[in-house]
């Protein structure tokens, strides 16, 4: 049997901290004078009160390690639990259950897909709670692609696993320590990032929440013109710069302040991640300029934006680059499937996964050409296991049959092909806008059946929990013994 | 440094070929009274001419073994070979070189895809050509599925490796020997086919053209409407019935009359892939016959024709399925990445790969469950080793990155994005017709621009030769040393 009461407890704390958090948009509504105060005040106390009675259940069982079936429940129970009551507020908006639930995910996975219209003129507590439902799922998967998925050894992650003392009350403190200062980078970059916006013209409140939106590489805007509505390429450029840290993995940053200055650009992932990016923005830039009756400066900067925005799975736009032409939609569908670094707020495939493709398939071929060949296989200095191989192969499978199954369902359900595969694609790479007309980036999901919300609202989950941590549930043999 | 005389010699062999079968459609518009007797009749005598120069060029050199590089030599150029050749006798029908190189590589990679309309109304010898090419290609891919990739060992082929003594003059006349029997049990099913079309209905012609182009699960048909031109149920199900018999592997064929008649149906691979479409049939066959006003008998022939066609990359179509609604169009665009078993004339990812990820993807499950059990990975039997698993791995990372080049690349080239990715995926997985208005089951290749028939004519090839065996020859490594 499963000892449930430590993940009951850190449950509890979740809890009680979306409690807290709710306090903000409260305040804020309540300073502007909107009555939207009231539901967000109930939720904040209803969490309050489940969060307590939670820690206070289960008191004497302050996890200090938990087992790995316990790691799982946490992870999946934990993500659950910050959708449902991060929903709950927007109840009171005058949205409906499975309209609320489907922002929520939206907001804490970084999807950044939205069934809210008429943005700009919303409470302001409500546009705030969405930033910070982002905000926080961008360090939550910060935390959990750290600490817990290496230690989970999710697809491949095994690799980026921490090296620490053997003493379990060290191991403790060493992973809350390094929780806190990815945590401080986290607030500091978003400050930063927010500074800037208000320093090249936003107001205060679109600084802070676009800042909130830009870090986690999640995309909600506070206007329904997305970045288009401030039109401003400095802003742009800000942009751009801030989404592609949030794209990186925070672990380095911390070992570069901890005297390894070089240690990101030292990091094969990041590296292959800059080339790539550079080198696709360039070639389509240069498209961009020739085809387009704009100068090579808007160009760069439209492109860069754009371009690292689904890349690094954030999904703001500035205007809508499916009417770049056929090209164009065909580019930015597949960008979907690159992703960021790990270990960073963005979702998808991710670089690294790819590099370990690309040995595994290398070293296949040089063996199809000399049988008796032996190739070792090494990553960024590190050799790679066979289990790892087996690891992001298993990922890469599960994930393209995700969409498969995805696609199938959101098409039976009435979607035409290209909203329905572009939406299933969007949802499980956690991007945000999709193709069509319907979800593209000038569009919005709000039209989309419930059962087509739903279904995307599973997908995005599985899709921020690297499918396998959550399809691990669902297998008989975790229950047994 | 390759010795490449054993190579042109079997090269010579079947450009030989080709000149003899090229005899057939030159002696059929001769009788009809056909001027395009002419450039069939100076095709065979090239293609006999080129191939006995290549014979007696290297005459002393008769290959009793062929060492790896050789073999993959021999499997690369003999289908490029054949694609030439195939292609010359169309530039005589008034057709541009990049025209005839794509409907020659589409029917000898039985992909089916056309460009050429009015069907119906063009010389027999022409209709015929097609039908052969579809044909040759047919057993040529079963011959080599069967003999040649899983001694190359070419994404995870070598588990159908065929044990054999290990004499070396013993080992190429039992090679030999199986690739008579291939041939013969591909005739007599072919005839079989032509007999059954002919008694129920179809003229001597469109009967032995149509059964060609089933066994082989090509699809290349004598009229613009394909099947549909017929319309007749009882045609429709022998359709059905050979086609599947054509995605069957064929050594088990053999095994069946060599006194293991249960060989067939006690296969892991041939038992999934039958009830896999059996169940898909019935469930898509309810669905129709609900929101359509048919009856279910032409419901359950219907569907069962049309899936049964995309599964085993046939691409024959009774009417535009594509009409039958959105939910139709997705699960059709995922169909086309089943295909039938290995070992016979069907394209696409296959079974038996699945079945390998199913089982690589249980057991890593497993071990994220319980880290230190051993997951014995095994398949029909037989252990799976660490090579077969990456090898399928490989593949299926290859496969779906070609889709993604081949659809930026074509988008680029003015296709919408439903083409552009459809028509990526119905030429590597040989299929034949895509979605969208363009090339959908009602539409055509032909209005497609010169650079993207290319593209696809390159990317059939690349599917038929299982993409890495293609691959293999553009690595370094492979003309070194």
């Amino acid at each position: 049997m499963i000892d449930f009461r430590p993940v009951i407890h850190i449950i509890g704390w979740i809890a009680t901290m979306i409690g807290v958090l709710l306090a903000l948009p409260t305040a804020l509504d309540i300073t502007v004078g909107n009555p939207d105060w009231k539901p967000f005040l109930a939720s904040s106390l209803l969490s309050v009160f489940i969060g307590v009675l939670l820690l206070l259940s289960t008191m004497r069982h302050e996890p200090l390690t938990l087992d790995l079936r316990q790691a799982f429940l946490v992870t999946i129970l934990g993500w659950i639990t910050v959708c449902i009551l991060g929903a709950i507020p927007m109840l009171g908006v005058q949205i409906g259950f499975v309209d609320a639930l489907f922002e929520a995910v939206s907001g804490i996975t970084t999807t950044g897909a939205t069934i809210l219209t008429g943005l700009d003129s919303l409470p302001p507590g409500l546009l705030l709670w969405r930033a910070l439902l982002q905000w926080i799922g961008g360090v939550g998967v910060i935390a959990m692609a750290t600490l817990m998925l290496p230690m989970l050894r999710v697809g491949g992650m095994q690799l980026f696993k921490i090296e620490s003392s053997d003493k379990s009350s060290e191991k403790v403190t060493n992973t809350l320590t390094t929780m806190w200062m990815l945590m401080l980078i986290y607030l500091i970059l978003t400050t930063a990032c927010g500074v800037l916006y208000y320093a090249f013209g936003m107001n205060g409140f679109d600084a802070a929440t676009h800042a909130m939106a830009t870090l986690s590489t999640g995309g909600f805007s506070t206007h329904d013109a997305s970045f288009g509505y401030f039109n401003d390429l400095r802003l742009e450029w800000v942009a751009t710069f801030f989404m592609f840290c949030g794209a990186l993995p925070f672990l380095l940053y911390i070992k570069s302040v901890q005297g390894y200055p070089k240690a990101l650009f030292a990091d094969s992932q990041v590296r292959v991640f800059f080339f790539a990016l550079v080198l696709i923005i360039l070639a389509v830039s240069v498209w961009q300029a020739e085809t387009r009756d704009i100068s090579i400066q808007e160009a760069l900067a439209d492109t860069a934006f754009n371009i690292t925005s689904v890349v690094t799975t954030t999904g703001f736009a500035t205007e809508d680059y499916t009417q770049w032409g056929y090209g164009a939609s065909g580019l930015f569908l597949v960008l979907m499937f690159m992703g960021g670094c790990t270990g960073s707020t963005s979702g998808s495939i991710k670089i690294y996964r790819y590099q370990i493709l690309h040995i595994i398939v290398r070293a296949h071929m040089k063996r199809l050409i000399s049988p008796h060949r032996v190739v070792p296989l090494s990553y960024n200095g590190k050799a790679v296991s066979e289990e790892v191989a087996f690891s992001v192969l298993a990922f890469f499978a599960v994930f393209i049959g995700t969409i498969a199954v995805v696609t199938v369902g959101l098409s039976f359900m009435g979607l035409d092909i290209v909203t329905a595969y572009s939406a299933a694609v969007t949802a499980i790479t956690n991007v945000g806008p999709g193709l069509g007309d319907v979800i593209g980036p000038a569009g919005n999901f709000a039209t989309l059946t419930d059962p087509a919300k739903v279904l995307l609202t599973v997908t995005m989950l599985a899709g921020r929990l690297e499918i396998l941590a959550l399809l691990v549930a669902f297998d008989r043999d975790f229950w047994r013994y």
